[in-house]
Formats: structure tokens, sequence, C-alpha cells
């Protein structure tokens, strides 16, 4: 039997309540099957960590994020250690995405059931059937490049930050996204997006694409698309872009976020942020190390009232078994639990749905009825 | 008898239809005032001129424009200047924009009339209301900083590109955004756009717009948003950033162009390109250059067709009067001109719309009923 072992990053505001009942969801998979079992232990990280160890980042837990096979994080940070405070938790995200070397982050937007649409910001008919990834290079660009602040020598009036790529960063995002396209049948197309008619690393970034497509991956349909006509496409006519939209690290901060609210409630989507492509089962298997999150924010004003939405980090927990361990089974299997329980009647006046969909269910109802169909 | 010169670049595609109906509408309040006289002078400018001089901004163009009182253009470029050409438009709108030192560009987004809410691809109750103004940064940033092309010694498999802002180019694209924002009555709030969080560019935007609102402008409402969050909000509730969005150049183009749509066309849309505050009449009064032209491409796909919506070269021409010659009276003139056209109940299935709004109306009629009403 395969045995993995798994760091949980509960994180601050609702984050340990939502990341409780994906826990509850792993356990469960885990109890079930024969095949593998999970080794679930926790950290702490984020603004829980500054408070109790002085740094986001507590060496221990970065070293149990080092030897895990996965990490399942819930959310950090809150105005408590906000834009003025000394520590900040958004420098221990980027250590640890830099120190695991979590170079592509894979963040799908999709409506999980038709019977969301009415949430859409969108009108239903442009938002009905989006289905697209966001496959962001997650540890070079500009995030990483070489910055003066202002204030220091020589020129102290100039603050400037340094965005570059390199070849073989890009070549292996772009294998990271085809290997997504191909997973699919008939597979995705490809949506690559830079700002080659100004910029010199997009121009690198075009070039390499094309070229890791043409060599590696000839059957896959390549486009590119330049950010800011991406960023009209998204609320317009996103269907254009459904498939894989890969793209550098600050675009694809921006489109992803932008893109993660068609579906109406940020409470929804998950993420992964992987070292590597995804995990192909076979006999010398070894599990592509990553983390995975919902994509919303810690949300203070809800945490401790047990309303929060936990479907985005029970579907992360299920992108942790199909891209870290392979698991393609209860993977799927946690996915349709998840459409399920959205597609239920509502019943009795409670309701399926948690508040951020206007419904009445608390978390740890959904959670048990997840666990409940698997 | 105040006169201005205004050089017009008609550009390519629909280009030269639309900026013919502009320059109706110019020579209408010209002829209709007492006060100024507008003196129209037409010059090759992108592919146009491309073919026909080989390059995209002629030098004698150039000088035409730094001589000008203000810049009325059409639309530049078209797939047969595209990515694989030799000689492009883009970089010479790029040097056009450095030359005359047009620093601020300025995009309102907002629906001309409630008529036109059912265009939107927003729901209604979201897009309804909507009216925000994008001052965006537009010779600094990434765009004009340093870069290193792939290929190019010492480090050949790597390119980069440098974001830079110096204190006082921040400073005076703030105050352009300050003084938009006072024109109003109550004055708008201020949303200034950065990634604080990460880049040092940012850390000094958002210090240096802080510290000269808070000393030269404290009546204004100042609020800071992350790019990634901002990009979110003009979808799911872009009212929460109605006013003035400040913002650096790049993220200015990814936002100005994602907020275009909400209005349903982009053939409605005007834009300003400013090498200065606004013009405020007074004695010793003199015009600040700049460039005005509505935000849509050249269309290839109807050029020559007659169907073009001129509107958006139409409002900014409107723009052009009250920013670079400080006349507001024929601006507002103008505006409530369109304003009129659209709002007129559709007569005897011609309609008052060009095709873009469902309409059957040509360019050419249309300018037609916006120089009667005048
Ligand atoms: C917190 C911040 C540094 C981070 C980023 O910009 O990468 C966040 O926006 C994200 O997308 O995970
Ligand atoms: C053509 C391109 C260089 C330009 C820009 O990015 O500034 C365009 O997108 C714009 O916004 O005017």
């Amino acid at each position: 039997m395969l045995s993995f072992r798994i760091v949980v990053l509960p994180g601050d505001g609702i984050g340990p309540e939502v990341v409780a009942e994906a826990v509850r969801v792993l356990q469960t998979v885990s109890e079930l099957s024969s095949d593998f079992e999970l080794k679930l232990e926790s950290h702490q990280f984020g603004g829980c960590a500054i408070d109790s160890t002085g740094e986001p980042l507590p060496s221990s837990t970065l070293k149990a994020c080092q030897e895990a096979d996965a990490i399942l994080m819930g959310s950090i940070g809150g105005p408590k250690w906000g834009v003025n405070a000394k520590v900040r938790p958004e420098p221990g995200l980027l250590t640890l995405r830099k120190t695991l070397g979590l170079y592509a982050n894979i963040r799908p937007a999709n409506l999980a059931s038709d019977s969301l649409l009415e949430y859409s910001p969108l009108r239903p008919e442009i938002a009905k059937g989006v289905d697209m990834i966001v496959v962001r290079e997650l540890i070079g660009g500009v995030y990483f490049g070489t910055r003066k602040e202002q204030g220091v020598a020589p020129d102290e009036e100039v603050a400037w930050d340094t965005m570059i790529y390199s070849v073989q960063e890009v070549q292996r995002i772009t294998r990271v996204a085809a290997q997504i396209a191909l997973a699919a049948d008939p597979p995705l197309d490809i949506h690559s997006v830079d700002k080659a008619n100004v910029l010199a690393s997009s121009r690198l970034w075009r070039k390499v694409v094309t070229e890791t497509l043409k060599n590696e991956f000839p059957q896959l349909k390549l486009d590119h698309q330049l950010v800011d006509s991406a960023a009209m496409f998204i609320v317009c006519n996103p269907q254009k872009l459904n498939g894989v939209i890969l793209t550098e690290n600050l675009f694809g901060d921006i489109l992803s976020d932008q893109s993660s609210v068609i579906p109406g409630s940020l409470g929804l989507l998950p993420s992964a942020s992987l070292a590597g492509a995804p995990s192909v089962p076979s006999a010398d298997f070894k599990p592509t190390s990553g983390i995975y999150e919902p994509i919303h924010g810690s949300a203070p004003d809800i945490a401790g009232q047990g309303i929060a939405n936990p479907i985005g980090t029970i579907l992360s927990a299920a992108m942790l078994l199909r891209y870290s361990l392979g698991l393609e089974k209860p993977a799927k299997a946690i996915e349709n639990a998840v459409r399920k329980v959205l597609d239920l009647p509502e019943a009795g006046g409670l309701g399926l749905r948690t508040a951020d969909l206007g419904g009445k269910v608390g978390t740890k109802e959904l959670g048990d009825r997840i666990v409940d169909i698997l």
C-alpha cells in the first residue's frame, strides 16, 4: 500500500475552518481505499506563525513542507498583519514557493454546475460554458528579478524591478501547460498570453512557447494573445479563452484573479502550485511536490462563524490527489460529490449552499454531506 | 478670436472613416463659434505611412504634431503590418507618445446612456451606473525602461525588461488625476492601483501618490488597490472603483482595456493622452498638447464599408476641446448631441445606432445627425 505524507497549513481567518472539512474528506478517501493511505500533519504558517514565532514561515514548517509529498493550505493574512505591519505573511509565501520550486500555478475557472449561473456577474449566456485553466509561471518574472527600492543609492529618487525570463524557465512551464491540455479528451487549446509588442521578456516567452509546443507537442493548438486584449475577452467573451491560458507570473496573477470572479463565488475555486509536471502513476512513481489551496482570502470578517464555503479547499484536496499523488479516481469522486451537493434541490428551507451562494448551510454541514456522498 | 492648429492622423482601416465624421463635428463647432477657430490638417501615420514612406512616423508628421495645439487620431495597424512584419506601427506610436511627452492617458468607461445597458456583458444591475476614468501613466514604467532581448550577450538565454519609476514621474501623473477628480462636482474619489506587496516600483508609486495627494489635494479621498484585486472588482463590482483609477503604464494598459468592454461596444469610447494637466482657460492660456483617439482598433474586417461607429472618435474630439483647448462649452455640446442620438427612438426601421450596437445606421448618417443636433 502506498503511503503519502501530507502537510496541512490551516493558516489564518477562515483557513482552519475550511481546511478541517478538506482534511475530513481526505481522511475519508484514505479510509475507503486499500491502495493508499494519507498521513496528515498540521503546521503553522502565515499570520498565526508570526504571532507565535515572529516569522511567517518558521523553519520547522519549511522543513516539514520540504519533506512532504504534498501540502494542503487554508488561507493566510489579515488586517492584523497588513501593509503597515513590520512582519507580513507575503514574504513567507514567496519564500515557500521559491524554496519548494513551485513554478507552475494552476487555477481552473469554471462553473462547477449550471445551477450556479445566476451568481455570475456576467450575463448567463456569456458565463455559460466558461471552462478555463490558467497555468501561471510562479517563481520567475518580475516577482523574483533584482529590484531597487526608493531611498537606496545611487539614484534615491527612483525604484525599479526587473522582469526576467530564461529559455529554460519558459520551457518547463510550457510543458506543464501541455500536459494539462493533453490530459483532457479532446486535448485543450493553449492560449499563451504576453505583451510581445512591447516587452523583450514577452518576445522570449512567445518564441519559446511556440518552439516548445511545435517540437514536443505538435498535436496541440496554440494561439497568442496580448495581455490587454486577453483581459477584455475574459469579460466580454471568456469562452474564446476556454482551454489553457498559459502566462507569466504577473499577468497570471491578474488574469487568474480576474477569471476567478466569473463563477460568482471565490469560495468555489481551488488552486495548485506544482514543482513539476503533474504526477503520472507508474512503477517508479514519485509524487510531484505541490501546495494546494482555495483561491479565496482569509476573510477575517466571517472567521469563526462556521459559515465559510469549504468547497474551494475540498476541490484543492482533489487536485492534490490528482496532480501530486497521481490518484485520479478519488480526485474525480470528490469532484462528483461536490457537484452533487451543489445540485441537490434545497431541502426544507435549509439549502445545500453556504451564505456566499445565498444558502444557509454551514461549513461543517456541507463537509458532512460531501463525506456522506463519498 | 483664438485660433488653434489641429493635426489629424486618420490612420488605417476604419480610421479615415470615423475621423471624417469627427472632423465634420469639429468644423461645425468651429463655424458656430465666434470665440475660436480650428485649423485642421491631415498627416500620414501608422501602416499607411509605412506603405508610402517606409516608416510609421515620418519626420514631417512628427514635426506637424510637435507644432500642433492638439492631435486627433483614428486607429493604426492591421494584419498587413502584424507581428511578422519588418516595420510595425507600434514603435511609431511609442515614439510619438515619448517625443510629445504625453505622460497622462485618460480613458473614461461609462455607459453614455442607460439605453445601452443591454449591450454590456455584465448583468445590467452590475453595469448600471459604472462611471470610471482610468488615468494611466503613459511614458514610464516597463514600457520605457532598459531591456535586453534574448540572443544578446552576455546571457543569451535570458531576456529582461525594467519596470522603473521616479518620484517626479509619479508626482506629475498624480496631479493630473487630482485635477480630473476636482473638475467633477462633488470631486471624484481616487483609487490608486499598484502591486506594492511585491514590487519596489509600486512601493514608490504608493508612497508618492499618498504624499502628493495629502500635501497638495487634501480634500480628495484616496484608497489603494492591488492590481489583481482591482481586476476582480472591475468584473464583479465595478462601481466600487467609480471615480478615478490612477495607475502605472502596464497596469493601466490592462485595466483600461478591461473596463472598456463594460459599456458593450468599444466603438463608443474616447481617449486622451496629455502632455500636462488639462488646460484651464485664462489670460496667458497655452493649450496642453495631446493626442485624442477612439479606443477601438482599425477593424480591417469592416473597413471601407461605411458601417463603423464614429462615436468614440467624436467623443475624442470633445475631449480635445476640453483638455487641450480649454473649451468646455462646445465639448459638452458634442457629448449632449451624442447622448441624444443614442437615445432617439429608432425611426422607421432605420435606427440611430451603428451595427456594433445592433442598429443599421451608417458611419456618415450618424455623423449627419450629430452635426444636425449641434
Ligand atoms: C500575496 C501575493 C504576493 C500573491 C501573488 O501576487 O502571487 C497573491 O496575489 C497570489 O496570487 O497568490
Ligand atoms: C499598441 C500598444 C503598444 C499600446 C500599449 O500597450 O500602450 C496599446 O495597447 C494602447 O494601449 O494604446
